[in-house]
C-alpha cells in the first residue's frame, strides 16, 4: 500500500479527534469511546442536548473549534446527507456511517438515498458504511461496543456484518483472542473489503486476518488483494450465503449478490485463503494461528481420560482430515513403564486415567507421558483433553485445589516441552458445558483454562473445536509448503 | 419380551436390596447409592472395614442375613472369581462387575481371567460387565455417580463406554434431559446391547432410546432387536470406531471388532435407527424427541436479531438438510405491519430486532410475529434465537430484569401458540459461551433458558445445535411416514 493511501487509512484507525454525530444518553459509540483512551479526544454532537456524560454536546460538527479526523454518524438515514455535508465543510477526512435504512432495505427510495450519499461524498470524504459498526482499534482507543477488550492483539477482522463484528469482540474477550483492528464495513458505498485487506496485509500489528463477507462488488479486486495478503499472513474467511437460501438471506441483509458457491470456493482456493464453514471455526482457527507453531504432518496424539470419548474423537479427527496413528513400539514400551494396567489402554489416543489424575503411587506423571509421546516420529501435534474435575473432587474434597494446581503445573511443563523444545503444536481442551451451573466445577475449569492461557496455549471448551483448529493449522502449514514460502517439514 | 426374561431384568433395574462388594470410603457406588432411596436397602462388603459411612460393613456377602437381588462388584479383577462364587452361593440373581483389567487390556492372562468368570457364572447368575458402570435407574434409586439427577424421565440409554454413560447423566442434568435408565455394559460377557434393547423397547418408562456402541458380538441379533425396538420408539445411535483409526481405538478400548463403516451405516438404515455422528448430536436429538411434536416438512423459520448470523445459520440449515423458504406474500405483508423498516429485513430468517427486543413504540410484539410466521404454509417449524442480553442491559440498566421477564412471557406465549395450537415444533436457542465469566449475563441467559424449559421447550446453547436437533426430528418424522406407521403430514 502506498504512503498516500496508508495516510488516508490513518484517519480511520488512528484519528487524533473523533466526533459522534447523533450522540445520545444511550448510544453505544459514545459509551464505548468514553471508556477508552479516546475519551479526551471525543466530541459529541446532537442539537437536542447541551451536555452528555459530563461532556459538552455541540449542535453541529461545525461548532467544534478543534480539528476532527473521524466522524461517527449515528443519525436517522434521511438526515445523513445534511450531516455529511457539514463534515465535508468542516474538513473531516474520514466518516463512518452507522445509520441503517439504505439499500439493504430493498426499498427504492432508500436505494436512491444511498446513491445520493455516495455522490455527495465522492472525492471529498472517505466513507465506511453505511449500515455498519465501523472500526475498533485497540491501540488508538476506537471502539464500538462499550464492554470490548482494549488489549492489543494479533488478529485483524474485516466483517460485512455488524453483529458478526461485535461477536468477534464479545467472544474474543471470553476466548482469549485479542485484536489489532475489527472493521465492520456494511453496505460499502466507498471503502470495501479489498481496501481493508490491502491495509491489514501491511499493518504490522496484524498477524492473522479473519474475514466475514456475504458478497463483493468487485470480484477481481477482491481476488487480487486476497492473493497479495495471503502471501504475507494467514487469511481465514467465512463466506455467508453459500446455499441458495443463505444467498437469498444475504441479499436481503446486505444487498449482496452472493455468487455461486463454486466461484467462491475456487476464489478462496486460488488465492490461498483458508475458507472455514462456521463462525466458531473462524474464531478457533484464529486463536490457534496466533498461539502455536505449525505442525509438520497430520499425525496427532490425544491424551484423554475416557476410552469412549477417545474413540468418538478419533473418528472426528479422521473425518476432519487428521490422523491418529499408532505409537511406535518404543513409545508404547516407554509408556507401559509409567501407566498402570487396569482400565487403561496404551494406545493413541492415550486413555491414561491413573496418571492423568496424578494419583499417588504411579511410577510416572502426565508430564512424563507427554514427553514420551511427543518424541514419536509419527506424532506431529498433541491435543490434551482435560475434563472431569468432578471425579477428582469426589476423591479429594478440600485437597482438590492444591492437587489441581500441582497437576496443572505438570501438564503445562509437559506441554511447554512439546511446544518449545520439540516445536510441535499443543491444543488444550478444557471441557465445559455452557449451561453448567455447578459453580465450583466452573471455577476449577476456568482456573485450569487460564493457567494454560497464561502459558500461551490455545484453549477450547470442546474437543471437536480443538481438533478443527488443529486441522486449520495443518491446512496453513500445507499451503506454505505448496507455495514454497516456508516449509516446516 | 417374555415374562420370565422381564423378571430376570427386574433384578437389575428394581432390586429390593443391593450389595456393594469392595466398598470403601471413596468408592463412587456407595456414595451414589447412599444419596438415593436405595440407601436403606444397601449393604456394604469389604473385609478391611467394620463400618463405612455409618453403615455396618460385612466381611463377605455370605455374612449378610437379608436377601440380596443385585451385587455391584468393585474389587480388583483377579479377586472377581472368588467374589462371584460367593454371590452365587448367596443366591444373588444379578451382578454388575465394575472391575476393569480383563480382555480390554489385550493381555492374554487377562483374557483368560475373563473366560474364567464367564464359565463360572454361566446359567448361575446374570452379569453386566465387566469394565462398566452398570445401571442407573431413576425410579428404583440405582445410581453410579453421586451427583446425578434422580428425576425420572423418558430417555433410556445403553452405552458400551462407562465415561459416555456418565456424561449422559452429567450433561443431561445440565441440559434438562431426564432418564428412565442409563445402562453401561462394557465387555458384555453375558448381557449385551441387544438384551438391553429388548428390555427398553418394552419398558413403559422409556420413550426414546439412545445408544453408544463400539462393536457387537452378534450382529444378527443386534439387527433383529434394533428393528423390533425401532417400531416401538425412536432409537438414536452413535457408533464409535467408524474410521480405521477410530476402529483401532475401539478395539483397544472395549476389545470390539468394529466392522466396516458401510456395514454399520446400512444396519442402522435398514433397522430404522437414527444414526448420529457426535455425542452432542445424540443428546440434543434425545432432548428434541422428548420435548416436541414432529415437523410435517423441512421448511423452517428462524427468528434472530442478527442479519449476519442469520445468513450463516441459513447456510447451516440447508447443509443440515432443512430449508429456509421465503415467506408467503401474506406473511410478509402481515409482518411489515408490525416490524419497523431501518436495519431489519422482512424475510426468512426474520431479523426483526426492534420488536425482538420489545422496545416501546412498535405496533406489534414478538408474540405477534411468531403467530404470523407459524401460519405460513411453507413453514413447518420454528427456531427462536435469543441472544444479546448485553444489548438490552446497556439500554435498560436496572430495568433489565423486569423488561426481560415481560419479553420472555411474550416469547413463550408465541411459542406455545405455535406448538400447542398449530402443532409445529419450536426449538429455542439461548446462546451462551461455555467460558463466559460475565456473571450477570450468565444469570439472565440461564433465567431465560429455564423459563423456556419450564414451558416444555427444548433449549440449546448454540443455533447449530438447535438446527441439528430439528433435523433429527425431521428425519424421524420422515421415517414414520415411510414405514406408514404414523404420518404427521
Amino acid at each position: 500500500m502506498n504512503t498516500e493511501k496508508m495516510k488516508e487509512f490513518e484517519y480511520f484507525f488512528y484519528p487524533k479527534a473523533v466526533a459522534v454525530i447523533g450522540a445520545s444518553y444511550d448510544d453505544g459509540f459514545s459509551q464505548a469511546l468514553m471508556s477508552t483512551k479516546m475519551k479526551d479526544n471525543l466530541f459529541l454532537v446532537n442539537p437536542k442536548y447541551e451536555e452528555l456524560s459530563g461532556k459538552k454536546c455541540y449542535t453541529s460538527v461545525l461548532d467544534i473549534n478543534d480539528g476532527i479526523d473521524y466522524a461517527i454518524i449515528a443519525v436517522p438515514a434521511p438526515l445523513t446527507p445534511k450531516v455529511l455535508t457539514e463534515c465535508i465543510q468542516k474538513g473531516i477526512k474520514a466518516a463512518h456511517v452507522f445509520s441503517a435504512g439504505f439499500s439493504e432495505t430493498g426499498i427504492e427510495e432508500r436505494k436512491r438515498l444511498e446513491d445520493e450519499v455516495k455522490k455527495l461524498t465522492k472525492d471529498k470524504i472517505r466513507i465506511i458504511g453505511p449500515n455498519c459498526m465501523g472500526i475498533h482499534c485497540s491501540k488508538s482507543g476506537l471502539a464500538f461496543i462499550p464492554d470490548a477488550s482494549t488489549e492489543e492483539g494479533p488478529v485483524g477482522v474485516i466483517s460485512q456484518s455488524g453483529t458478526v463484528a461485535e461477536q468477534f469482540l464479545t467472544l474474543g474477550k471470553i476466548r482469549n483472542i485479542k485484536f489489532s483492528k475489527v472493521i465492520s464495513y456494511g453496505n460499502a458505498i466507498d471503502l470495501d473489503c479489498p481496501d481493508f485487506l490491502e491495509y491489514l496485509a501491511d499493518d504490522s500489528e496484524t498477524k492473522v486476518i479473519a474475514l466475514y463477507m456475504e458478497g463483493t462488488k468487485d470480484g477481481k479486486r477482491l481476488k487480487l488483494e486476497l492473493s497479495k495478503a495471503a502471501k504475507k499472513k494467514p487469511i481465514l474467511a467465512l463466506k455467508g450465503g453459500m446455499t441458495a437460501h443463505g444467498s437469498r438471506a444475504a441479499s436481503s441483509h446486505t444487498g449482496s449478490l452472493a455468487g455461486s458457491p463454486e466461484t467462491w470456493n475456487s476464489l478462496f482456493k486460488q488465492t490461498g485463503t483458508l475458507q472455514v464453514t462456521s463462525f466458531d471455526e473462524l474464531l478457533d482457527a484464529a486463536l490457534a494461528l496466533t498461539h502455536s507453531p505449525l505442525p509438520s504432518g497430520k499425525g496427532i496424539s490425544m491424551i484423554t481420560n475416557s476410552g469412549g470419548f477417545s474413540v468418538i474423537e478419533t473418528d472426528s479427527c479422521v473425518k476432519a482430515g487428521l490422523e491418529v496413528p499408532q505409537f511406535s513400539e518404543e513409545t508404547t514400551r516407554e509408556l507401559r513403564k509409567i501407566v498402570p494396567i487396569a482400565g487403561t489402554s496404551i494406545g493413541n489416543p492415550l486413555d491414561a486415567w491413573p496418571i492423568y489424575y496424578n494419583m499417588p503411587g504411579n511410577p510416572g506423571t502426565l508430564a512424563d507421558a507427554i514427553k514420551i509421546v511427543i518424541h514419536d516420529k509419527n506424532i506431529h501435534s498433541l491435543v490434551l483433553h482435560f475434563d472431569e474435575i468432578n471425579y477428582l473432587r469426589r476423591f479429594l474434597g478440600d485437597a482438590l485445589e492444591g492437587h489441581l494446581k500441582e497437576l496443572v503445573k505438570l501438564m503445562i511443563s509437559g506441554c511447554q516441552y512439546a511446544r518449545d523444545e520439540i516445536g510441535k503444536p499443543v491444543m488444550i481442551c478444557v471441557s465445559l458445558d455452557a449451561y453448567s451451573e455447578d459453580e465450583e466445577d466452573r471455577k476449577y475449569h476456568l482456573m485450569v483454562k487460564k493457567a494454560f492461557e497464561n502459558g500461551g496455549f490455545p484453549v477450547y471448551s470442546s474437543l471437536n473445536a480443538s481438533i478443527k483448529a488443529l486441522f486449520n493449522l495443518y491446512r496453513y502449514a500445507e499451503q506454505l509448503c505448496k507455495e514454497d514460502h516456508i516449509c516446516v517439514r
